[in-house]
C-alpha cells in the first residue's frame, strides 16, 4: 500500500503540555517513533538519557555539528537543542510516522528539509490557563514563569505558520485529535499516488485501453 | 468557539459505496447535514422524493437554473442533476458540516466558488473489486455495467484533483475515516484564525503589551 511513514512536528507553549501529549500517544498507540533530542542542559530531575534527551557535552554536540549528523539545532538560553538524523532517518526507512517535539525555529528548518512535513501547534485553550499550569508545575520561580510568558508571546507569531492547531484541554480528548490527524494525513492526495495510479492503470485494462 | 460548518464534497466511482457511506456517517454521527440533490431522472425502485433526490421535471429544473438557485448542475445521460443553494446556504449558516454527494465536474465548480471545501474520493480497493460490485447490483445489464466502468476511466483522471482519498474496503473503517477527516479539518490552522488572534490578544495582554 502508499503506507510510508510521515515526518510529524509537535510545537507549542511551554505548559501546553507537549510531553504529556507524546507520551500518551505512543502509549495508546502503535506505529509511531518519537525522536528524542540532543542537548547539552543538565537534566532535570526525572529525565533519563535516551528518553527524555540525549545529555551531551557541548564538545560532543559541537561534534555533531560539524560532522552533520543533526537535521535542526537552536541554541536557547545558552544551551544547545538538536534533532539526530540517524534515528530519523532509519525509522522513516521502516515505515514508522516520526514526531519531532521541536521549537518554532527547528520546525521552520525541518519544514524547509522536508516540505510534506505536518506542523502541529499545541496551545493550551487560554493564555490565563498557561500561566496557571506553569505555576502549578511549582518548580519555577516567579521569574521563570514570566520569562516562559515572554518566550510563548514571541512563539505565538509562528502559529500560523503550522498546518493544525490543538487545543490540549483535555488530554484524552487531544491524543485523539493527533492520532485522528495523523491518520488522516495518510489519506491525503499528495500521499496516495500510488494508489490513483495502479486505480487508473487497472480501469484502463478493464476498458480495454483508452481508445474502446 | 472557531466551529463554523465545513463544506465537503464527496465524489467517487459508481459502484464505490457512496450511498451506503453517506447513510452510515449520518446514522453513526450527529452534526452533518447531507445535501440533497434535484434531478431530472427517474426514481428508481426504493428512492424517495427529498430524501434520495429532489425528483423534478425538466421543467422545473431549468426554472431553478434560471432562478440562480443552484450551486452547480451538470446534465448526465440527458437528465440534470443540481445542488440547490437554499439548503446548503441554511445549514452553514447553522454551523453544521455540509456534504454534498456529487460528480468530478460538480465538485470542480464548488470548489471554485468555495475555496476551502474540503474534496474527498472514495474508490474501492481495486478496478477487479469495482467491477464485482456493479455485476453484483444485478439491476444493471452488462451494458450497464460497461458503461459504468468506462465513465470510471473517465472520473479517474480528476482524481489527482481532491484533497484525501478513502479507500472503501471495510465500510464501517471508511465511515471512521471519513468523520475522522472531517474532524481534523476543523483542527487546520485555516479555519482557526480566531483562536490563533485570541491566544496572541491574551498572551500580549498577559505580558503587558509587546514592549516590555
Amino acid at each position: 500500500m502508499d503506507k510510508k511513514g510521515i515526518l510529524i512536528v509537535v510545537s507549542g507553549f511551554s505548559g501546553a503540555g507537549k510531553g504529556t501529549l507524546m507520551k500518551k500517544l505512543l502509549e495508546d498507540y502503535s506505529g509511531y517513533a518519537l525522536s528524542v533530542s540532543a542537548t547539552t542542559r543538565a537534566p532535570r530531575e526525572g529525565e533519563l538519557h535516551g528518553k527524555d534527551y540525549y545529555f551531551i557535552s557541548r564538545d560532543e554536540f559541537t561534534g555533531m555539528i560539524r560532522d552533520n549528523r543533526l537535521y535542526e539545532y537552536t541554541e536557547y538560553q545558552n544551551n544547545y537543542y538538536g534533532t539526530p538524523r540517524a534515528y530519523v532517518d532509519e525509522m522513516l526507512a521502516s515505515g514508522k510516522d516520526v514526531i519531532l517535539e521541536i521549537e518554532v525555529m527547528g520546525a521552520e528548518n525541518i519544514k524547509k528539509q522536508f516540505p510534506d512535513t505536518v506542523l502541529v501547534f499545541v496551545t493550551p485553550p487560554s493564555a490565563e490557563e498557561l500561566r496557571r499550569r506553569l505555576l502549578g508545575r511549582g518548580s519555577e520561580t516567579p521569574e521563570k514563569v514570566r520569562g516562559r510568558l515572554m518566550r510563548a508571546l514571541q512563539e505565538a507569531d509562528y502559529m500560523d505558520r503550522y498546518d493544525y492547531i490543538l487545543v490540549n484541554d483535555d488530554i484524552d480528548a487531544c491524543v485523539k485529535e493527533l492520532h485522528n490527524l495523523i491518520c488522516t494525513e495518510h489519506l491525503r492526495m499528495s500521499r496516495r499516488s500510488e494508489l490513483c495510479g495502479r486505480m487508473k492503470r487497472e480501469l484502463e485494462s478493464l476498458n480495454g485501453g483508452r481508445e474502446q
